[in-house]
């Protein structure tokens, strides 16, 4: 509740963007709570921010946990800034039983998860898997024209006290606590989801180029009326890739228009993709037919369809699986092994050590959302199997 | 050409928004032009500009002759622009000539006609006229949240020296040179165009209501998503108002959709409908259509239509049509009768007094296009007319 102040909205939720001063503040927050508990914190070029508790060996590789700080617009509380929490209770309850575990733990929270105001999302993850070139991220720029290179240094600028350390430095395990996001462990009665492994998921940026007229004049056979075109080619995929049993998602969540004026007819539309899937044949199969939808579709106009992300469905570990059901076993709660429907930073960290996710419910499935809710039980439980978990792999 | 370097654009074309800087620095450059020919200059409460050349009875309803200088965000360089210089040609020619008009002649640019920063268009010319109250036009806001009476605050502060004369003063007659932004008079090889009348108009806003949700996990017969029945309700306008004859000129121009993220299913979209029919049974009877079609075609999403602009067909008096066509006729010039597709200032005044408008052709029609251009032979043409047209007026 006291991050939720950073970035709140009317409705009461979170807007709180990647770089943006409402994550400073947060992450301001942050270090002063690690600072209570004698964590030292420290950054990378990427932007990820960490919190280390030392460990006995302190050259041995660190335990991480964590997630991240950034919403979507209309966010909510909990996606993401849960992870961060959560991994911060469980440090404290660690270090205050007395315990110095065998590796390090480190807190951290990723730059950029979700996406919102730097596409794509997960930048900081990738860039520590080393997935994404850090230099190429660098130059992306948001709809004000602020590159992440810039917003880079405003985070840097107010933290001048905070050491930067090397980009990808070697992780001994890695487990992030999360909300669900969907409606599954509530509906079965479950208060731990173990994660089974993540869908696949494709996006692509779909650019259709007509010509700019007016809404009055222009003849009906000279128009190119990229909205229109736009209208279509969605309408199309929507159908196309209709699947009666819920398990293919196709989301357009944005588009946006040229010159966007209600008396001129649109000279350009450009929209989003977004395509899950938990198979990965079946997500290869689907995204490919997406360009070829948008040609069948685009009327007199000049379609262009840029993949933005290809990321095939993953399995996690079963022993980092085992590692989380058995910490929740140790602790009489109950738990179920579940996909993950979204994508986390547990995505890329999964390509360079042994990572797990812990998923607690949250209200109704609803994310994404300003009304996105959860239980202080809930969200207690979840910390706690995360600290088992934690002390565990740090003792390896 | 001079003007037009004020708001130009990188792609050779003009963005000079209503009460925008651009449009300051081009009333800066009126004036300064005004003044070298004695023309003292005056605006009003609703923004509108004047220059004013005396006639011998100073107490006579002056005829007034103008456009617009704002422009669409991707416009050209003599949409609106070319009506007020022609007018100043005029002026000059009179005045150099020699003779003074029986009435005052006064250049006219009426404030904000584009509707494209403040919506809806014409309100300078519909303040004018009595047809829109003024108290309401100044809190309608654009895109960042400025109002028009900030806007019009901001124009004020620029010309402290320019008085303020009452709203709606008489009017003796009215003229308007425009290009035709069609393709007709290029295509039958005429110079000038004595305008009949104006099409009619209705313009609609609508907003559709889903809820945000999350694009990776939201179950899709729980989604309710915005954008997905926006798209559905576009195209099923736009198949059910698709007239072969190309008489009827439907067009969505104008999307917006929140929280607009790609992974975020959309819980917001509005659009605007631009809906035009020279025949008013036709236009009442097409436009009465829409809001069942968008009811109908919503899914799981609420859908509110308003209708912003009513404007049915209008005929301009033929005695004053004649005063345009005999005027070309007494130059020499060849000139065919033909209705205006686009709506202009015009039809407010022609509430108010004897109204005309006299069209010059443009290239291969395209208007709204920073490619917008006409030839200076054709433009000098019109002006001529203009002239001639404005003296026979200020004698009566």
């Amino acid at each position: 509740m006291q991050l939720a102040r950073h970035g709140a909205t009317a409705a009461n939720g979170v807007n709180r963007q990647a770089l943006s001063a409402a994550e400073i503040a947060a992450r301001r927050e942050l270090i002063a709570w690690g600072a209570e508990l004698g964590l030292t914190p420290h950054t990378d070029a990427a932007g990820n921010f960490f919190l280390r508790l030392e460990g006995r060996d302190p050259a041995a590789a660190p335990v991480l946990s964590g997630s991240h700080l950034d919403s979507q617009p209309t966010g909510g509380k909990f996606d993401g800034v849960y992870g961060v929490l959560a991994a911060l209770e469980a440090v404290q309850a660690i270090r205050e039983s007395g315990v110095t575990p065998g590796r390090a733990i480190e807190v951290v929270a990723w730059m950029n998860e979700e996406g919102s105001r730097f596409a794509p999302g997960m930048m900081g993850s990738a860039a520590y898997a080393g997935d994404a070139m850090l230099t190429d991220l660098l130059t992306v720029r948001d709809a004000e024209g602020i590159s992440v290179e810039q917003g880079l240094a405003d985070m840097a600028r107010a933290f001048p006290q905070v050491p930067e350390r090397a980009l990808g430095r070697p992780v001994a395990a890695y487990v992030e606590a999360h909300i669900e996001q969907g409606p599954v462990l509530e509906k079965e009665g479950f208060g731990i989801g173990v994660v089974t492994g993540i869908q696949g998921k494709r996006t692509f940026r779909v650019a259709v180029s007509g010509e700019d007229a007016h809404a009055g004049t222009a003849a009906l056979h000279d128009r190119k009326d990229a909205l229109l075109a736009a209208t279509a080619i969605i309408q199309a995929l929507s159908k196309a890739l209709h699947d009666d049993a819920d398990i293919v998602k196709f989301t357009v969540g944005r588009l946006e228009v040229k010159p966007n004026a209600p008396s001129v007819v649109a000279g350009h539309a450009q929209f989003s993709i977004d395509l899950r899937h938990p198979v990965e044949s079946r997500l290869r199969e689907l995204g490919d037919r997406v360009a070829g939808i948008c040609a069948a579709n685009a009327g007199p106009c000049a379609v262009v369809v840029d993949e933005l992300v290809t990321a095939m469905p993953l399995e996690f570990p079963l022993t980092m699986q085992a590692e989380v059901r058995d910490a929740a076993k140790r602790l009489g709660l109950r738990s179920m092994d579940l996909p993950s429907a979204a994508g986390h930073d547990s995505r890329y960290l999964h390509g360079i050590c042994p990572t797990a996710m812990i998923f607690v419910p949250c209200k109704d499935g609803i994310s994404h959302n300003e009304a996105e809710s959860a239980t202080a039980d809930d969200l207690y439980d979840g910390a706690r199997v995360l600290a088992e978990t934690l002390l565990s792999l740090a003792e390896r």
